[in-house]
């Protein structure tokens, strides 16, 4: 399917949207989901420890795939003779695949890669064979894979790259968004470009008005989900880059879905986000709650969670959250919880992560209304106000 | 709830039973379950990898938990506050929980215990304490746990004891057993006797028609699960048993889950069976697949199945069996289940014991077709005629 955004309302004191994806195949079927929207992540091809049916019940707009991970295993071609991503993973609403850039940067064998001209040489964490991803690689595998929204392939330069080194990527990632625009061949796809620039205001605008100019169905906000930097560079990114973006056009930040970040970056005018961080805090035990905790080393304001693993839960025979809708807590009690944690059972992390992907799907529902009644500010004022 | 069993129609030529388990409570509510049955396991209060409705969609009548792991975590006293294991684990169809013998004799720390007239003392397999179990100890926890059938504390004698021994052991369960029928005090919980006895006919025997005078809710065939046995002696044993149980109270093999024990004890009599294997089998990849294999060391008949994990599975676009109507079979391929196990996704794990549970349960609805119109021997003779 390929997507079209619809700004259906914005908050008239600050830069909240509200609106619309609207999707649509060949056939003319079309599928509607509202935006500010948390994107679950399925990284393999499937949202960790979770069945379709138990995502689909968090009440999802698009969920994520990778590229990279998907390349490497089971690879596009057999995902493309299983009938595309959704027929091979049974997941029927639409999908985003990044463009594999984030992994091969992050997760390449002892993180040694090679940038080119022409693309990234790098080895494979799995087996530490040679490989080698560029643009037009990247897109040919994600026209493969079938997903309803592919992402250009781009450089994510380290936090600590200095301005001049940031300005030649940006260059760079802009010939391989045009390359990567040329090379998309599957018109059942939306393509999306990526802003990046760093902390540089300069830089971000640039970037962003270049990037615009190629002419993509969607913008995402890169580089800013980096466990290096403080959540006051990422606003400020955020803040860089959304002024350049056409109203028209959705706006996506990439691998970002702390509470307090969605919070503040729909503010500034973002409208999708996705991250891994719901399913992998599930994993290790823990669940979101409601409120807001700051961080004692920097003063930044952090999410609020509980480890169910803590012995303080083991007679607790209440839900995670008095009132919260979600399969978890209308089912089962802190103390099945903390039993199924403790035994390290897996329906212990199938509920957690049900909870934690609510969790944030709820918190964009609440953004939705405070939005369309013009009190997103007061909103916001109400979600810090529970520290 | 009470279990009652209605023997409906007995095979005319093998002595398979086609029956009926009717569970009451206090307030006159009722549930009727189809024998034979296969009944999953949930050790720690869940059947590993899979949500109650997972569960429930194959079709199950009673499912098992474990008094041992229960009792270590998060002990009785939690469980009870929660209301009992079906309020605290969301599972609204009938449990049955076993006693904690086997696992005592099974999985004590360093397997030293010391088996006194009083009851068993062992060390924790988790954390080293000294732990002690009796007869009147193993009822009060399964009281607590408030499962709808209690089992009877039995000692279960290695399968190298000699008749000496078993015969003592015998004569103890059999102490054990009356001491427990005394101690039981919930009145909407059944309390089932186990015949033990090895491989010896006059052992067996002896020990059917003294536990059966002791009056219970339905009998058990224990001590027939041992991995060191030949299937033959497992057969014996039960041949040995099924002639002194009473036709209106359920018989039960207990820990015995492959499909050719399924269908050669039900020939035999028996009308209820549990087992970890099919989600055991799952967690490393392999899906029961119809057909009977010949193990090549002993002869003996075993299941058949396939290891998810081989390559040849890469481009396998069809599901795990064609004829098959769980929901694996309907929504996924072997290919997506070669991906997710390669990548040890949980997920993986997940669909293969919903297949594989769902593959035991069709089974026995098959048999109960096959007695229903007296042609279970047929049904054998095909089952065994897919080699």
């Amino acid at each position: 399917m390929r997507v079209q955004y619809q700004l259906i309302h914005q908050d008239k004191n600050t830069g909240a949207r509200y609106g619309k994806l609207i999707f649509a195949d060949k056939d003319g079927n079309t599928q509607e989901y509202e935006t500010p929207m948390f994107m679950p992540v399925g990284t393999q091809a499937t949202v960790k420890t979770l069945s379709p049916e138990q995502v689909k019940a968090t009440n999802p707009g698009i969920i994520l795939a990778n590229t990279y991970h998907l390349w490497l295993r089971p690879g596009e071609d057999v995902v493309e003779k299983a009938g595309g991503l959704h027929a091979f993973m049974n997941w029927h609403g639409p999908i985003l695949t990044d463009s594999g850039g984030y992994q091969v940067f992050s997760l390449a064998h002892n993180k040694k890669k090679d940038i080119t001209e022409e693309g990234v040489h790098f080895k494979s964490e799995l087996d530490g064979s040679k490989l080698f991803l560029t643009p037009e690689k990247s897109i040919e595998i994600q026209n493969k894979l079938d997903s309803d929204i592919a992402m250009s392939f781009d450089e994510c330069p380290p936090a600590t790259a200095d301005k001049r080194y940031l300005k030649n990527s940006i260059e760079r990632t802009l010939r391989w968004a045009e390359r990567g625009k040329k090379a998309h061949q599957n018109e059942n796809q939306s393509l999306f470009g990526i802003v990046q620039g760093g902390p540089y205001e300069d830089l971000r605008k640039w970037s962003a008005e270049e990037t615009v100019k190629l002419g993509f169905d969607g913008y995402a906000v890169g580089g800013v989900a980096n466990d290096d930097e403080e959540k006051d560079a990422m606003y400020k990114a955020v803040e860089y880059s959304v002024p350049y973006l056409p109203e028209d056009k959705v706006r996506y930040l990439m691998g970002v879905g702390e509470p307090v970040d969605l919070v503040e970056c729909v503010k500034r005018g973002i409208d999708i986000f996705d991250c891994v961080s719901p399913t992998r805090l599930a994993r290790h035990g823990n669940a979101l709650i409601k409120g807001v905790k700051i961080d004692p080393k920097t003063g930044d304001k952090k999410e609020n969670r509980i480890n169910l693993k803590n012995a303080r839960f083991t007679e607790d025979f209440t839900p995670l959250e008095n009132n919260c809708d979600c399969y978890t807590c209308k089912n089962y009690t802190k103390a099945y919880l903390h039993h199924l944690v403790k035994c390290d059972e897996a329906f212990g992390k199938t509920l957690l992560s049900i909870h934690n992907i609510r969790f944030l799907i709820r918190l964009t529902e609440k953004m939705r209304e405070a939005i369309k009644n013009d009190r997103y500010q007061e909103f916001v004022d109400e979600f810090f106000g529970d520290e």
